[in-house]
Order: structure tokens, then C-alpha cells, then sequence
């Protein structure tokens, strides 16, 4: 069975494709400077030393019926953190001192009320675990006080039933997206959620973090995508009746689309599924500019038509990409434009497609054609890998995200953009790139990627000055400090502000489902 | 101004045209029996004798700095009740008993804070109220055993501001449909949230029972058009960054949207807004049945079309709807479809509605033509009126709604259908009818209206009859208890079996906000 890699992203043996790796380094060695100084591999898995494990987890595996608890050192080491930049340079540095005191493998959900009374009882953390992609610190370990279990949930990926004639299926919560695209084949249906960290990430670890993918600005984000849930909670199961719609009572699924394993533990969800579509529709525009481009968007979704891929790269976003993919840049922002039908709906796609275009057309796009919507497409999978690559090299490389109005889009775009510049440029070399990744009838979403040169040894301290910087500049300008990576530990202080007078609600929440404060500590807000 | 009626629906003044009420009653009392009998007017406003206002009324008067408290007959008589068919026939024989003590007229946000406070402090309860159009008992004051404060919210009625760029409105909950659709007018914008109360509910009250509107099949229901919401709550304000989309922490406008008052008052909500349509596309369609019909309402939003009007009346209830609008009555089930458009969208909508009008062809359907999508339109907003007349001759009646999936559509429309013919033909003249009113990927609505001869004086006792033998079968066969009406007080037993599991959650949510149970207690479930 494949692992995953515990100090980088994927599973062990996966990497960027090393001919493009090459050209990249070479690129990147002239433009920020590095010698062969800065060459700063990870350690070894050999080199971390573990504290022994401070909880009974002999106790703990007798309690159980089918899930088994490990203590081994691979398990507990990956299990200590997400994927974020700070979760990896301390990695790679084995300067990581505290690590889950085991790891419960759930392997049946009636498992998880014994586990739950067991961590209330010994005063042990839980943490819930889906694929572990989080890049905010959503399943960090290491400033728990308390001794932590974290319970991985991805042997619960089965589809459990599927309604053809309603278009619907109940799902395991640990399901991964490929599993659970291939369960759902067989079906003749998809899910058609597609976050960058599709192939690991799992239903129930997009529902906790509220993900949004791919094709989001039509399907909507996973929050729209479910239409009941069913929750474990150290003080019983929470689950709503199963219908497209009710009035019966507060929405139940949505109270927990974004609550980060601090409320329970997500078991199953029914989704709301698709036919499988047949028939692509792509293109790329070139604008003048950024802000031209998104003026075109905003036409686009105005006149009621959702292209489920609808992204817009800046000029340096632009640049870098076609950089990457090997073809000339000659200026200007890209909007690059996806749609798919099945047989049923072609005609009317089309057209919709064609309206698009035109639409693109008279707000000063020039029609590039399908090919750049191909390289960006293949782009997007790869991107995570090509941070392990730069980390070798010292440097500083991450991406965050906000959402705001169309009216306050492009001075929030300029205003976190001049943050990160400034941040960076008063100290070292490096870049600031940005695209819009999801559109709405009322706004957009932002995501900035940046790099930077770091030196040796002051890698996470230039990551959070610049991560710092842009966090200050998106809650000062009226961006929400994340529009669908979530609050983790890392964007709590802004989370904080941006929450405000509701933290009475969420913490009245918190305790009534889970007074002893065990699941997930310190994760979205502080008791 | 205007004066709503306390013992009927509407305005003092307004009634259901007279010519065809004649000709309604002639029909019924030949089907039904009726005799001069029969005939039982309501008591009038003076024969309602009202107990003292238990509550210091004076002194909250003094509290508020520009809110008025009354404790006049008409206000304490018209706030004791919603217009539920059991408010109105208890009111109409004047054998209410209790009433609330008096009755704030809020005109300042502010005020609020020092109501609740009072309340808190007095021990006595505050029920919140916007059109008081529930049907279900969602403001009824009569079974609460502490003093009662009723919090009328109609004042604060103003849209504070509009960003045309993004078609979003910060808006006063209080405001009614047409003031609210007036405002929103002058910016070139519209909400196009058309419930059958659209005359006399507030953006507030939609909110609190997650109303559905005519167009909700496409536009969503209120929970779906809300961005971000403010509410007071005996712990504080509660209100959401607004933003269109965020991963910051659970979902806070959902937990509120079905709340029904028990949590808080809601006092503004940022609303998402459409450009005012300029085209509109309608037909009807006859088919051979209800099946045949909802196959095809299945088969059209199965091609991701989403009319924003798509309703199928069973064969009943297009044969009575033939009758009110005087049209021959042929056979067969109607479906009627209504799109529209602004001059932006039109091509694509008007493809759109051909490609529907194929399915329905193909499905067995034939296109009958715009006139009987008008006559339907017009009886929309008067059908409530007609109720009034009918209970003048001892007639009972009233509607139900729920929602199912498609593979249960059928299966749940005979059940719920044959409890209730059973329940009334075992002992009187009657008749159920049903339509089809939302349409979602998943599943539909139904709504079922009903009407059956009464004993003189045993009228409640019939209704109930109904009402329970159709909330067992719904509760039995895989409905929820309410797509759209809510909970109120009226589907507790139901919605206890509906919630389930999840009422830890919901109890611990009101107790956070209102741990002294001052929000009206009684409502949607029993602490």
C-alpha cells in the first residue's frame, strides 16, 4: 500500500516531474541568487526522536471492536501535522518536540463513542484526521498540552447507498476524492469536487474545512454539495433528516460545514450528485489586465450564467505559468473558462459557452484558445509537489486566500498584493503572484501563491512575516481571512476579529456538544 | 394606515371578490350539505373580554428611547396568534384566554438590548414577530404560562444601503415584501422572494421559518438569498463577516435561518439581490396524471435547468383550480412553468424554456398556453382570503407542505393523501388536493390544501383530526414535517421525531444564547 510522504506532499515516491524541475531551479538560481549553500535537505525519519506515547493505548485498543491503535514511529510523525509551509520546514528540520500520543485507526464508527468516552475520561485530546492536507495548521499536534490521539477516519470510505432517481448518496466520511469518484462511476454519477488536494483530501475533511474546488463556481463549495450529515460529538450523535429541504428547525449540516473537528466527528454525509458529463467546453482569454478581466467575470455571473471553471491569473500569474508550461508570455491577465455537459444538456451549454465567449470578447478578451486551459489544468495537481523542490533550496513558498465583493475585489487585490511585496522586498528576492479562483453573483475569491529567499535557518520566520503581512492587509480591507482553506490554528488572530461578537454563538456551541474540550483544542477559536 | 385584521387574513377592509365567492359557495353548499345553519360569523373585537397586562409595562416604556409599548385590545387580541387555521377559528368564536400583556413597537435596534434585558430580569417572555403569518403556531402566545411580551419588528423597515456592483442590500429585518421589493426598485434591483404572505411577512419572519417563495426553484429558498445576518440574543449580537463566500468557522446565517425567534431577534440581513427581470416566459402543460408529471419535473431539473417556477397541480386540485377561474375541466394533471429573464440573459432563457417544453412534450405532456400560468398567478395571493368566507359556514380548512426525495415522491403523495381523505370521509364531505410547489435536483415539495364540513362548535376537533392523521403519515413515510411553514408549536410531536438525535444540539445552541428560555419558549421544541 502506498504512504504518504510524512515530511512533504503526496505519497512516498511521488514528485515534480524532474525535467521541469531542472529548468525551474535553473530559472529561480539566477533571478533570487542561490549558491550551493542554501541546499537545506529534510532529515530522515531515523533522526526524529520520539517522547514515549503518555497514553494507555493498550487500554484503549481492548475498548475497541475493529479499529486498531499504532504507536509506531512513521505513524505518529505524520499524524503531528497538515501540510502547511511551517508544518513541513519543522519537519524537515526534526525540530518538532511534541508528537500524538498514538493514532486510532477507525475502522467502524461505533468504535468512535468508545473512543470519544475514552479521551473524556483520560483528559486526552482528540483530533480528527481525513487526509491531513490541511495547510492552515487545522490538525496540528504540537501545541496541545494534553497528551492527543488523533483518529485517522480514511477506512470509513465506503459509499454506503446511492439514489439514482434523486441523484444522491450516502457516504463514509473518510472516503479520498478518487475512491470515492470510482465508487460513484459505477453509478453512472460524480461529485465533481475537485479541491488541489483532491486525491488525499476526504469528504469529511472538506465538509470540517468548508473546501472548494475546481468547479465550485457552479457546484457551489462542499457546504452546498451535502444534504445531510451525521456527527459524533462527545455528548451523542448529531444528524438532520434527509430531505432536499426543510423548515424544521436551525440548518443542521451547515452548523458543522466548517467547524474543524471541534464540535465531533463527521461519520457519513449524503452529497448531491451529477451525471457524469460527456462533453467538455474550454477556452482562455487574454485581457489587457487584471482588472479588465474581472470585470468580464462580473458580466459573466451577472447575466446568470455559471461556468463551472471560471479563473482569472494576474500578470505575473500569467507570466510564471507560462513559464512553466514552456510558452511565450506577451502580457496581459488570463481568464481561463471551463464547461461540461452531459448528452441531455449540450445544446444548452453551448450556447451558454458561446455567451460566455462573446461576453469575454466585447470586455476586450482576445480568444487564446483550449491549449492554455489544457497546461493549467495539468498545473494544478502538480503545484503542491514543486514546494518540496523549492524547500530544498531555502526557499519560502506558500499560498493563502480571502473573498470578498466585486466593488471592494481589486483594491483588496492591491492592497494584500503591496502587503506581501513590502514584506518581502524590505529583506530578500522573491514574488507575488495571484489569481481569482471562484466567482459568485456577489464577489470572488483571491488566492495569492509567493516565494522567497530565505537564509539558512530563518525560513519560517520570513514565512510568517510575509504570511503576517498579507493576513493584516485582507482583515484591514474587508476580505474574510479564508475563503476555503479554514481557520486551522494559523489564522486564528484574524479569525478572531473577523468573528467578533459571534464567538458567544460558537463557543455556546462548543461547549454544549463538547463541554470537556477535547476535540481539537485550539483549532478555529481558543476556549 | 392600514389596519391587518385580527380575526382573518389581510388588511381591515380586503376580501376575496365577492362574485366568485358567491359562486364558490353555491358549489359547496350543494357537495358539502350546507344549511343556514351552518352559518357562524366571528364574535366581534368587542366581545373578547381581556384579563389586566400582567407586566409593568410603564417601565419598560421608560427603558426605550424611541420604541412604543401598547396595551390597547386590538394589539394584545391581533399579536395572541398567527393565522394558523386554529388561531383563526379560536379566535373568530372569541375563546382565547390568554393573550400577551403588552406589545413593543420597536424603532430602534437599540431598544432591543434594553427589551431583552427586561425580559430577562421580569421573567417574562419575549416573542418576536414580523407579518405574524404563521400558519403553524410559530407566534402564538396562549400556552406560554409566563407574563408575554410580543416584539413587533415592522418599523424597522428600511433598506440601509445597496452596492449595485456586487447586487447585494444591507436591509432592516422588519420590512414587508412590497416596501421591501419598492426600495430595492430604485437601484434597479429585486429580491424576487414571492411567498403566498409576500403582502404582510417581513424579511425577518422569512428568515425565522426558511420560507420558500414562488421562484424559489431557481432563486433558492430565504436561507439561500441571505449573505450574512444580525441577530440579538439575550448573550449578545451574533453577526457574520459579509463576505459572499468564507472557511472561517461554522456557518452562522444557517443556525439561525429556521430559529422561529427561540434564539434571538433578527435585525438585519444582507440580502443577495437580482437585476429586475424584463422578460417573462410561462405555459402549462396538461398530462395524463400527477406521475406522469412529476417524471417530467424530474427530467427537467435532471438537465440542470431550474425554471424559476415550476408547480404540478395533482388531478384534484386542477380540477377545482378549472372551477374558480371558470375554465372547462378536461382531465389530467398541470404543470405550469414560468421563467424569466433581463434583457442580458433572454437567448439563453428562452432556450431554456424551449428545451423544458420539449421534455414536457416528450414526457406525455400538452402545452395548453399562457392563459391557465395567468389564471394560477392571479389565484396565488387570494387564495388565503377565500379561507375566511369558507369558515363562515363551518367549513374547515387548511394547507400542509413537505418535502421528499424523487424516488419517494409518489409513494409519499398517496400516503399523506389517502390519511387524510380517511380521516375526513370517516365522518364527513370533504376534499384533499395537492401540488408540487419546489423542485430540487434531489427531491420536491408537496403541498397539500384541504377543506371538509364541520359540526357547528367541532370545528378544531375536525381540523386536528386532519392535520394528525396527515403529520403521521408524513412523519411515517419519508417526508419532513415542513418544507417551508416551519415548526412553530403546531408540528412539535413531529419535528421531535424528525430531530431526533440532533435536539442535544439544537437545546444546547438556545441555551448558550438564552439559557433563561425568554425567547419564545415553546416553539420549535421543548427544553
Amino acid at each position: 500500500m502506498k504512504r504518504l510522504k510524512w515530511n512533504g506532499w503526496g505519497y512516498e515516491g511521488e514528485e515534480f516531474p524532474q525535467d521541469r524541475t531542472k529548468k525551474i531551479i535553473e530559472v529561480l538560481r539566477s533571478f533570487l541568487g542561490i549558491s550551493e549553500d542554501d541546499f537545506s535537505p529534510s532529515v530522515n525519519l531515523e533522526q526524529i526522536n520520539l517522547p514515549d506515547p503518555k497514553i494507555d493505548y493498550q487500554l484503549l485498543q481492548r475498548k475497541l471492536k475493529v479499529s486498531s491503535v499504532s504507536v509506531e514511529k512513521y505513524d505518529r510523525v505524520l499524524n503531528s501535522s497538515g501540510k502547511s509551509y511551517k508544518n513541513l520546514v519543522r519537519l524537515r528540520k526534526g525540530i518538532i518536540k511534541k508528537f500524538p500520543d498514538a493514532v486510532v485507526y477507525v475502522k467502524d464508527k461505533n468504535d468512535i463513542f468508545e473512543i470519544l468516552s475514552f479521551c473524556e475520561n483520560e483528559k486526552i485530546a482528540c483530533v480528527p484526521r481525513g487526509g491531513g492536507t490541511s495547510v492552515v495548521g487545522g490538525v496540528d499536534t504540537e501545541e496541545i498540552s494534553s497528551p492527543v490521539l488523533v483518529c485517522d477516519l480514511t477506512y470509513l470510505n465506503k459509499v454506503v447507498d446511492v439514489d439514482t432517481k434523486s441523484l444522491t448518496s450516502r457516504v463514509q466520511a473518510g472516503v479520498r476524492g478518487p475512491n470515492l469518484e470510482e465508487q460513484l462511476r459505477n453509478y453512472g454519477l460524480a461529485l465533481r469536487h475537485y479541491p488541489q488536494s483532491f486525491y488525499f483530501s476526504t469528504l469529511g475533511g472538506w465538509i470540517a474545512a468548508r473546501s472548494a474546488g475546481h468547479f465550485s463556481s457552479r457546484y457551489g463549495k462542499i457546504e452546498d454539495m451535502i444534504q445531510s450529515i451525521e456527527v459524533i460529538t462527545p455528548r451523542g450523535i448529531v444528524k438532520n433528516f434527509d430531505v432536499p429541504s426543510t423548515a424544521c428547525g436551525p440548518d443542521i449540516p451547515r452548523a458543522f460545514a466548517g467547524s474543524e473537528g471541534i464540535l465531533g466527528i463527521i461519520t457519513e454525509a449524503v452529497v448531491k450528485c451529477h451525471k457524469i458529463p460527456t462533453k467538455k467546453f474550454s477556452t482562455a482569454f487574454v485581457f489587457p489586465d487584471f482588472e479588465t478581466a474581472c470585470e468580464a467575470a462580473r458580466r459573466i455571473i451577472h447575466s446568470e450564467i455559471f461556468p463551472p471553471l471560471l479563473r482569472i491569473l494576474d500578470e505575473r500569474e500569467h507570466m510564471i505559468s507560462s513559464l512553466l508550461s514552456g510558452r511565450p508570455y506577451e502580457g496581459g491577465s488570463l481568464l481561463l473558462l471551463g464547461f461540461e455537459s452531459d448528452d441531455e444538456t449540450e445544446n444548452i451549454v453551448r450556447i451558454e459557452f458561446e455567451k460566455t465567449s462573446q461576453i469575454c470578447i466585447k470586455s476586450g478578451g482576445k480568444d487564446e484558445g483550449k491549449m492554455r486551459f489544457e497546461d493549467w489544468k495539468k498545473e494544478y495537481f502538480e503545484q503542491p509537489y514543486l514546494r518540496d523542490v523549492l524547500m530544498d533550496f531555502c526557499i519560502v513558498v506558500d499560498t493563502l486566500e480571502t473573498a470578498t465583493s466585486w466593488s471592494n475585489l481589486i483594491n483588496l487585490y492591491r492592497k494584500v498584493k503591496e502587503a506581501m511585496e513590502q514584506a518581502i522586498f524590505s529583506e530578500t528576492l522573491g514574488g507575488v503572484t495571484c489569481r481569482v479562483t471562484h466567482v459568485y453573483t456577489t464577489g470572488a475569491s483571491l488566492y495569492y501563491s509567493f516565494f522567497a529567499k530565505a537564509q539558512k535557518g530563518k525560513e519560517e520566520e520570513l514565512w510568517w512575516k510575509i504570511k503576517k503581512s498579507a493576513s493584516d492587509a485582507i482583515s484591514s480591507y474587508g476580505g474574510t481571512i479564508s475563503h476555503h482553506h479554514g481557520v486551522g490554528r494559523d489564522h486564528k488572530i484574524w479569525a478572531q476579529k473577523e468573528l467578533k461578537d459571534s464567538l458567544v454563538f460558537l463557543k455556546g456551541l462548543k461547549l454544549s456538544l463538547d463541554p470537556k474540550n477535547i476535540m481539537n483544542p485550539g483549532a478555529v477559536f481558543d476556549i
